[in-house]
């Protein structure tokens, strides 16, 4: 095991029904920059991110995730990690180079939850809308909502323990902060980075399923534009704008036109591997998750894709 | 009838069911100021404000508002509205000086909507906190949400037609936004100043009763403030954070130990005498009230004190 | 004299040397909609005003201003403040209907500091950009910095006496603060409003200088953006972003290209009549001009157009 | 060599001439905790660290530098580290255990530049002011401005390409931006985690000196009352508020009672190993570190401690 070969989120593939009316969320609306296509799929990425893409849109008969990618360091970590995942008892499937554009060749598991994950070492380089030599500062243009970059996704699914030994353990994510009943694990928050969360599991009956994808702003004055792009152009709001307790990211939730959520968010703790794992009780949850409010609508709870 | 001979919303008598808890509600959480007890009031005012009260609290059996009171420019624009006060038809009465501590004679009157309201020309000065010789530009030790004054009320009653033409007509007030169904006026924001209003009215069945009071932050961060203040002491939150489409306010409301809702608010539009009245209509509510949910619930509706 | 007869600032007629080059920095960058051009000039307005225009260009061969506009009431205003104005001792000239386009007839005086002031009653309705029913509560695609409106103008002169006294007893504006230097006045700020100001006079050996033109703007993140603007379009900044001591707002301060000085700034106190003055001691001067810094650099005490 | 050994700068040993007015400068001003005193030493924290200091003030005869300390992940890297700076070519020493209260053995060495660094793998665990069982999301009372933590320190000395060499092949530290003038380096800045600096350097004549210690705050809206407290207090402010070009971040630089510049700012890039450092060219120097004034004051190049 060893930490920090996996550098971050790299991209999720979500499923959508309308790809024309995705298309017209993710760029229009969440500001993501159309960077390619194929026959099936719409590639994106935020404007301030250097790889090809991090998000894919492809359509189908229902909305959900079909799976998130990990970049890790380089070929080496790509192959030991490949390994120690097959050892900690998944499957997995090598996806070739190329066969999702400008992406090299990718590992794919299942994790014991449900959901496919796979990790990569090259991804054509994009750059970012500000560029590399002497750059200006901000970007005056942006679109919508204005996403600097794909964060992370909050995913449901039953065996909870199995998914968090194997990011813990086998791929060298951090425990930031937990949901506990009792000594029931309920809500995991884990990372690989500074960043208070790369990827967050949540204990559910069914398998595989999709809370949320989740988005960077830069500040709370763009979590109320992301409100207020949402009015203008009649995005379903969930909840928001609004403060999370875990994390201390002011957040808010939408869904795309297929109904898979979406959250933009600013802000939150920071996290270094010396520091403690923080922890909330089952019935402190509506505050752990909703700061504000305390408690949780019914629909953020269940509505999953 | 003279324009702005009213200068503003003076003060607002509350009533608590429990004043001790009022009390800490008001100051340590909202911001204010105690600055004096009677056998049965206490009187608050805000950081910023130069009058001696601008809040009145009240222990009774009931919450809700026994009066809100404007100030007027002197005793000679007091007379002159007292009279066109009774013209209109509203029995006026006469509070002598001192009733409530540091404030001048009262011109007490019921508007048609079941409401009472006073004028007064005279409240002694005790000065907002950092003073008018080189002042400070900002008060560092702000106590809770930290209001920066009392802003408006927002009142439900019957005869709205009645109570809105005896603002605008008699008192000088302008009509800066409304809501109709069809031809019928459903909701009326009232200003006798630059802002977006100091007082508004909601048509409904029962008279007399109080929807919010309203204090002014002055910035997002500060509504994030609130909310999270909330949290802390476990107040209950009503709606917000958020922004209004009428005004364009953000805000947050919540209610106070006794169940009588406050908001805190930033922002909003400015108001000339030359500018046309924003006009909603009522299928269009939701967006008007809650830009970002564009859906009123139902506690936000019903619930008035 | 009678207070509120003056609505606001409504116009300032600005001398440009390029007028090209000007016409970009004041829509592109400064973010105002350009909404006619007469021979001789460019007619501009901010996105949130009504009015057909806040801001005329002229070509000159110099820089500086030659006049400010103020809106008055009605008619009736504007011939019982032309009387006063003239009583006063000021020459008084009628400028006909529709010599300034879609504006109706302006009257002419020079204040004792040697500014050209304008009064009119009637300017033609041309709109703001987010309407007047069910409007968006946000524009969404501002430019450049996304000036909000035309707000005041802060002017040099050597009879700060009798412009003061003008301004106040004739035209019904307050003293919200001033700067002294013992007995001797230096500076004012006058309102009309509820403002913290809507003009602002500074005593100087030399007459009718103009410091700079001032347009608001919401928030402070706005202020940080100007700056942002500024630097990608290597607009010369004079000094922010910082807050002033005077008025409390968050400013900063740059240069057209024909070196008019330009403000944006947000937020400020808020006046009402009752108000007492606030007083700064001339030794305060920097702390009440620049609060940061406390000292003012000599490009802001003495560039002037 | 082993990216990611080394977890954070853990701590900076500051000069100080008045022991008491440092102290007050940073525990009430800039808002950091004491938590510890030695016979010649006091020991603080900011509220959201959780380690027991962060910064040593020690009382002297001259400003400056003692030391800059990194936290590294365990013994095995400590050891490890020892070892490889001590065949780069520095001198090691090593401080025992509890030399610096609560802080375990540092390993001591001088960076071509001149200055003192240490590494360190424990400290004792104070904790934060928010506490790891559901805790609340924000802190009410802070003081002053409120620094969440120590983030980096910005340091002048002529061997940069040393330095840059020691902490980059043997600390793991990446080069997230860069300051060139033709081919050479003349500014290099270092980050061990996912922040946009953790060190940085100037090339400079001299050696061992500190250009400025610098703490985070979370948004703009911080860093605007930072100046504000620099107001009241009477802090010698050196420039901002303002945006870096260099990390983006918003920025105020300013002194404390001995001399020593301080930074407090907020925001800033997000870095991965994988991302293109960011070149600045020299005569872009002004804009690079002030991106609104484009222009750097001479107090800001030449006063180092």
């Amino acid at each position: 095991m060893s930490q920090k070969d996996v550098l971050r989120p790299g991209h999720v593939c979500i499923r959508v029904m309308d790809l024309d009316a995705a298309v017209v969320h993710y760029t229009d609306r969440l500001g993501l920059i159309e960077t390619e296509r194929d026959d099936k799929r719409v590639y994106l990425k935020a404007w301030d991110e250097y790889d090809w893409f991090s998000v894919v849109l492809r359509e189908a008969d229902q909305p959900g995730m079909d799976f998130m990618g990990f970049k890790v360091r380089d070929k080496d970590a790509l192959e030991r990690l490949a390994k120690e995942v097959e050892n900690f008892g998944c499957q997995v499937e090598r996806i070739p180079d190329n066969e999702l554009k400008h992406c090299g060749e990718r590992v794919r598991f299942e994790a014991p939850t449900g959901h496919m994950f796979e990790l990569f070492a090259d991804k054509e380089f994009y750059g970012n809308s500000t560029g590399t030599r002497n750059p200006e500062a901000f970007l005056e243009d942006v679109k919508g909502m204005g996403a600097h970059r794909f964060d992370h996704c909050l995913l449901y699914g039953d065996d909870l323990d199995g998914s968090v030994k194997l990011f813990r353990e086998v791929l060298g994510f951090d425990l930031t902060e937990q949901v506990v009943d009792g000594d029931l694990q309920i809500a995991a928050f884990l990372t690989c980075s500074n960043k208070a969360h790369d990827i967050a599991f949540i204990r559910n009956p069914e398998k595989a399923k999709l809370h949320h994808v989740s988005f960077m702003l830069e500040t709370w004055e763009e979590v109320l534009r992301a409100g207020d792009i949402m009015s203008k152009y009649d995005i379903t709001l969930d909840i928001g704008p609004t403060r999370h307790g875990i994390t201390r990211g002011r957040t808010i939730y939408f869904f795309d036109p297929s109904g898979n959520r979406n959250e933009v968010f600013a802000g939150g703790s920071t996290w270094y591997p010396d520091h403690p794992t923080i922890t909330w009780d089952a019935e402190q949850l509506g505050k752990a998750i909703f700061y504000h409010d305390r408690q949780l609508n019914e629909r953020f709870l269940e509505v999953v894709t």
